[in-house]
């Protein structure tokens, strides 16, 4: 992880101003772009410098050395929120919220990142109802607007691939809060950080997916990312109906990332680091509710199931959960999933750090 | 009152930025609990100490010694928003308002007292339609998933005994701003504040609570409220259909406070000291229309019936109003619902500040 | 433009607090008045001083020198803005938005005024299905109690008149966002403004206004706010189903502004220093969805036609746009709607400004 704190030891200063200290952000990154007003037009790749980050449209952006990057300055966004005083890191930015579809959770928690960093939020919870969309107005030119009034733009769509359009129209930076059926790189970048902090590392972890694998794109996206880590083997445990896609086995299989699909949850679960458990979602059964209770009911982690699990072990799930995961396992200190939501806060005020500062 | 001097003559300083004064806030409690995040499953009761609060129910939870102690700490609240200077008391903090049914008046109240204490805020006015409520959460995970990102919670709901669920999930302070045909705690305390502020003392006063009895909960919090005082006599004026229920009248009398059911509003106008209106809820009459006619036009507030009133009494209504004060009664000094709004300001900004200072 | 410098030159300083430096503010109007909260029922009218000013209802408001001073202030927004840093300028100061009807644009560039002025807000995007209004509360009394909370009010309303019936009721400053088919007057101002900055004057300009000069309320109240200045020569350039109304040429000649209207987009074109393209509003054709396709069709600004125009001449247009400029269009240095977009931003800190600076 020396990667990360190397090229951003030089960092800039957060100044919390109610306790009347300094504390030094030494992880934060210096971008060393000339400013992402000249981007328009360009894709976004991955770049391999977290300083490079011009917007945030897929998890693929982010590779191996990135990643840890980025873990460095979201552990020092750890920092800032416990010391609980006023940050103003972000103080003048503003940060515009543009949601085509409601996803209260997700933008709450950009929204509070950005609050968190002294930065000022303008939201609509509704865009596509609201706005000049009804008007017939493009995403493009809905984006060249608010970019007038904003210094950056969390866009949440509901159709796959508008994050990138939007993204290469704009000149100010864009983070993807999820489009459609596409990609929701922030979560999976909260899932990966929190198997780092839970676990203390991602090579070598056993990790299990459970639930809808087929439609759940949380799960899909973190396929992905962990197998730009070293030995991690991939249990797969889906109703039959919502099984892992063969795109996903296929890219695993050629990164050499071993992966075993299994049906009996019980014995995986006593084997591996994390067991990230997922939503059967109904909407997806259509015409066919009784499939949707037979899948709903086969996977459900329970006291009993997690109390096999190994001691360092952790349950995950992206939220919200319906029946999955019992109540009575949040008590025990495997069950991580609200850590895990506060690491999306984390993550989402590093990435914001990332694409504001130096600007 | 000089209880809630004492327990809380050593508070917080509040900075005001802006004029580069200081504003010592000797009236700002020191809560002695060592932090609210080892309450979780804890009934909230009445304590008896302003500074032991730790979530906002029901107005119940207010005794008289806690009121007073309110009483002051709101007063410095009036002095930070007539300075007019920005203050920083509850910088870096973030309150998150989870509304499950509109109420933007209520909300806008609520909000805009962060503000001006230095806070920020994130909102979702509409959470019922929006959230992950609609994939089936339930309120616990919610609040849990929430109280990762923000320091309180202010929750409106539909049902009665949310707020209660909710308070009890959360490890940061929540405040209620309404559970359905539950409590409506912040309403009551805003109205006994008024009755203090406007008439000087809240023992030994007459009361004339008129309108909708039956179904209106903030004149059944306020009597609930006014029976913690010595002396205070209550008028019941309301039409036959949405009369006082029995719970009341009992609870009144154990209370030892008199009460009295009256028909005549001319009468007791010129008798009381605070003559309480309510709006005829029209939904309440269902299919029966004439009925809600003939209810709502039997106790009109006008002119002729305020300049009957004593010099020193006044008029209050918790808004909005749809013809039961007439607008001509506007320009009268007895005229004081709009101040009494301007009161919620004030008593939110004292309810907030009493929660978060000194985390 | 003297005027305008002078009534000004002593006004406030906006401390940049991030950069630790201050920016004197030389253009900030100081406000004479007593202050708002004696103005109650007092008409708005144009008073020729822009420190004079109260509420903003409609561009009718703002004679010559008032604009220049508004402008004054204006460039100083935009250094502000520029500078990056945070400013305290309306420091302590909150705004609340009151939207009966959904213009998201309009919404967020006024919050995002306040925000980079140091001021906080209060957010409402859907005042008519949620606030007390569905419960039959007026206008005036929605108003009266807002003002207990925030210190200026942006309205948007779906009634022409709610403007200045809502000024009146107010005695806090009051913005109008527009009021359905009545005025739209920040509008007015950032287009004249985007004139003034683009072509370096207004006096001796020629503009040509196309589209739907009928039903378009921003081209109606440009030619109003142009009327004011010297020699300006206007050309009308619309389909014959939407041709200007008689009322604004009867208007011109009165005020001794030359008109014309010409059918021929290219010859006008090739005239003028700026062409304000609008958008043929689909909704006002009703059952004639042919007539809206050729009105739609007539007045296509695209390159060509572009290319045609004088070197320093500007294409205007309030958007959103569907097809009247082609996208193509927009990398030539003449298309500044979007730069006419972000001096929305500027008049509204401006105005923001003026009303709440000195106070």
């Amino acid at each position: 992880m020396a990667r990360g704190t190397t090229n951003a030891s030089r960092g800039a200063v957060c100044e919390c101003r109610a306790s009347g200290r300094s504390v030094r952000s030494q992880a934060l990154p210096r971008p060393c772009r000339s400013g992402p007003r000249r981007r328009r037009g360009v894709k976004v790749r991955a770049e391999g410098k977290l300083s490079d980050l011009t917007s945030v449209v897929e998890s693929q952006q982010f590779d191996r050395g990135m990643l840890e990057d980025l873990f460095e300055v979201t552990k020092e966004m750890e920092r800032i929120v416990e010391d609980g005083a006023e940050c103003s890191l972000l103080a003048g930015k503003v940060m515009g919220t543009l949601f085509y579809e409601p996803s209260t959770r997700t933008r709450l928690s950009f929204e509070t990142a950005m609050c968190r960093l002294g930065g000022k939020v303008v939201s609509t919870e509704n865009a596509r109802e609201f706005s000049s969309v009804a008007k017939g107005e493009t995403l493009e030119d809905t984006v060249r607007t608010l970019e007038q009034y904003v210094d950056v733009i969390v866009l949440r769509h509901f159709q796959a691939g508008s994050a990138r359009i939007a993204a290469d129209a704009a000149s100010v930076p864009l983070i993807s809060a999820g489009d459609g059926p596409g990609q929701h790189p922030t979560q999976a970048l909260l899932d990966i950080y929190t198997i780092q902090k839970e676990i203390g590392r991602i090579d070598e972890t056993k990790v299990a997916l459970v639930g809808d694998l087929a439609n759940g794109r949380t799960a899909r996206s973190l396929a992905y990312v962990l197998s730009k880590f070293d030995k991690v083997k991939l249990y797969f445990v889906a109703p039959d109906v919502v099984r892992i896609n063969q795109d996903i086995k296929d890219h695993l299989t050629k990164n050499g990332c071993e992966w075993e699909e299994v049906n009996d949850l019980a014995t995986v679960a006593a084997e591996v680091d994390v067991l990230y458990q997922t939503r059967i979602q109904k909407e997806r059964f259509g015409d066919k509710p009784e499939d949707y209770e037979k899948a709903q009911g086969k996977y459900i982690v329970d006291k009993k199931l997690v109390t096999s699990m190994k001691k360092g072990a952790v349950v995950l799930h992206p939220l919200p959960r319906v029946g999955e995961i019992t109540p009575e396992v949040d008590s025990d200190p495997r069950a991580a999933y609200f850590r895990q939501a506060k690491n999306g806060l984390y993550i989402r005020m590093a990435l914001l750090t990332t694409l504001l500062k130096g600007n």
